[in-house]
């Protein structure tokens, strides 16, 4: 059995340290909340591990996984390995794994997919480094990965950077899906032709072309909230969708659906859109149609 | 000088009766609205006419026009003429066509653009039918349509139907050319790096590529209201940007400027999208990721 | 057991057929090929049925579909029933139904999803019309459908139309999910930052959030052709892609991703774009930019 | 009259040379090509030119104007005044004005629109940076900018990099709006429905809604070559495009207009797109249906 240092035990680490142990690995867990942790600093998580250590990042991308990863080429030493599983963009990696290799320590990053259902399913991985680390470390994603195949689950998509990438362009595939649906499901509201709208949804889930884990998902919610009235139609967007459309852009490939998704969210955000304030005195200014005043 | 009626005298038939007459054309106008007309019924009004007859519809698209050639079919005569200058689908106007032919009454079909301006200005006129039928109404198309070179106001673009064809890719290209100026105006105002945006926007009208007769009048928009608050980003739709789209389908043409700017109308009238509820649905069930209640 | 009438043999209808008997049940095909025909025409075909009879069509949507529809109309008797199972446009229903009721014989559209897999599979199936009439077929909906819970793989959808409206939406989904999983895709194969991209894909299948039906085909594909270069980028649509989007048109409702989908596709199919032609010879007129001659 | 050092003399900067001299200005132009040069080095330039001089940049965007800024930082003195008129990122502005203020050397940006027309027509100018500066050139200014009220030609944007930021967006609208233009003009050429496509396209020239200089030059394009068959649809994008793309991603504003024109480009120069690749393999996968083998 394995032996790993878990930085950050939130809503994805937390369950990803009762899905190693329970697969019998030992996990030394450290974050700020002394709820959770086992730890009280990182420098006594890593004096808890025995070397050559191995610690998993899964804190917030950007600033909080780069400074986490200074601080271990402070504590961790020549032959220690560390594991960038959150959602950190792909270019941060290069700049990580060079700190790390000044002192002989490994780096892997590594896309995590499943979100809170992956302490039971188990977690899609992604990972990129050097072939001998990603051996090293193979205990660990064979325990996290589901059941089943290894290469159904996990993968070994290159040099450093390419597990983040992966992920980066799956999410961008996500948003593209989700979209799809989503659009699928606003048409059969608004026609009123289907009028069982869940149970068509429900009776997708076997035989047909769209039959998903996303579609399950939808199944879901619709038992929950038939007409998804309890929420409103306001969605956050990570840094993955932005990214995946910033690599369209720097490889010249249109990407119409990613983009399109993307573009609905930030409207979903908009109580009013200065864009359409401006169509809406155009129409006006030409045709002297009537315009909703503000406070109307 | 050439005599007509005209049959609907709202924001448009009104203006272009003005402008006829100011030409020194004789105009009998009809309209249900007592204030405005010139005759007390079609009857009437086709009975204060010398022929050959001209007959100009200014009404609405489908019913109110297909009823006033039904009508008209029965009240003219033999080597009369039918013009249709409203926005009708250019479907309608074989049928049109084809009731008025079987008494031997002319159709020509016209697409005006040019809004409540064009009564100063002149309106840009795209033609369907005859040759002949064009001829017999050069002269009225000659007052309507701007100073300068008859081809540069005027077209006549084919067979019956062309005109209101030729009309409805023109609005096609208009939302598509409102939108790229929305878009531009609201990435202006939410980056702040450019600090004067009528300013700038102002600045476009000459020596531009973008220079348009819409971005002047972006620059009137803005001169009455620099941040166009007065008013809501809620923009009507009518059939022509559809029926574009419903083109680019039939003819497996791509059209993905304008299909946007025609949903980016959709959009704008929502109140909340059932769409976004779905996507916000899925992302809360697959990661826990906080969903907006309604009502919060 | 149950008795159907099939007419149409070709690859769908082939397939359901082996299923149907595989479960039991006795079926009568007929089709023009004498290869595959258990009958001599429609009339044989129906003779050899005992009433009430339940006739399956599974022929092309459009005129074939309308025709078979009006002969069973001559050929059938009151309290039989028939069914379209084919991909017709759900306006189409209406129609076919009111001309059998007429004849006191029912009507049911059925969508079929599920293609050639769904011999082995079973098929994903959307039904409208009335409930004593979905009640009569149940037996044959039960053997087409997949295994496991009838809501899983069969709904009724509402009135007659609404099963050909759920699978018209459902098309429009699959447009979209496949064109999100095409852009993700091309985004990997032409960064080449992930160095072994088939991999990738294939531990996509189990744990993360894009697992899927399609995924797994994707999967398939790349096996038998890792960079999917034995084919061409020349995709067709059929009429369900078209049809979801008049529905978005006519119903008000944003589908940018499914439109996104199908203009891919259109473009797809041009040799050279006359709206790019346009562009070029725009940027030639203002910028003197180089132009690629036709035949350079 | 007023003197100016000017860098870069190629198609842009060698017309805006012809149009300062024809307004009376003593310009010192500098380029690599001894065909067209007045010095024989940016230090003869230089040495060339009266304090306090101003000093016009025309290069290519990125490294050679970074560069050529460099230089001058080591060639001119306090008080002198660099204006960067190519189509740099606005982001570089500050880096240039940076390192240029540190020698007390003052720097605007200016955004310049109009292309090979503007010798004669003028050019459109949105400028960021200090009043103070902006009043030290505006002699240069007015002398390039069009005929007329100096606020319809000039703008005055904000800060450094503003002026870039402003003809960014302008660029972004114009992708929007020539793909508008594009879309229509395929449209009507495949519908067929409007015979003469060139004299309707021409008939827009005045009173309508589309009237703008775009559409102008789409006429003079087609005089050339009416079905604009002697070139291809092969369009090629420069930076500004892909960054107002960016701007969108980074300020959360849907740009689905935008996007889509400067995706289309993208795909124009596909020769065969991988992305519809797949979702040819995954139709073949679930339909059997047929695909065009490559080389077919």
């Amino acid at each position: 059995m394995a032996q790993l240092g878990l930085i950050g035990l939130g809503k994805m680490g937390f369950n990803m340290r009762e899905r190693l142990r329970a697969a019998g690995h030992e996990v030394v867990g450290y974050d700020r909340n002394p709820d959770v942790t086992d730890s009280t600093s990182l420098e006594d998580m890593v004096s808890k591990l025995d070397g050559p250590r191995i610690v998993w990042i899964m804190v917030p991308a950007g600033e909080p996984t780069r400074q986490t990863v200074a601080e271990l080429g402070n504590l961790l030493s020549e032959g220690d390995l560390v594991i960038d599983g959150g959602n950190s963009k792909y270019t941060d990696d290069r700049i990580n794994a060079d700190l790390l290799a000044a002192k002989k320590i490994g780096y892997l990053d590594c896309g995590v997919s499943g979100g809170v259902w992956g302490k039971d399913n188990g977690y899609g991985l992604m990972v990129g480094g050097a072939a001998s680390d990603v051996e090293k470390a193979m205990p660990i994603f064979d325990a996290l990965r589901p059941e089943g195949p290894r290469d159904e689950g996990f993968s070994h998509a290159g040099a450093v950077g390419s597990g983040h990438y992966a992920k980066m362009i799956h999410n961008g595939i996500e948003y593209g899906m989700m979209q799809a649906f989503a659009e699928g499901f606003e048409l059969l509201e608004a026609a009123k032709v289907v009028e069982n709208v869940p149970a068509v949804i429900k009776g997708w889930q076997r035989g047909t072309v769209v039959r998903s884990w996303l579609l399950d998902l939808l199944v879901r919610a619709l038992d929950e909230d038939p007409e998804l009235d309890d929420l409103e139609g306001y969605v956050e967007d990570s840094g993955e969708g932005r990214w995946t459309l910033e690599e369209a852009i720097n490889n010249a490939v249109p990407a119409p659906v990613i983009s399109a998704a993307l573009f609905a969210r930030f409207a979903s955000r908009q109580e009013d859109s200065a864009a359409m304030r401006a169509v809406a005195a155009l129409r006006n200014q030409f045709g002297g149609h009537s315009v909703k005043k503000a406070g109307d």
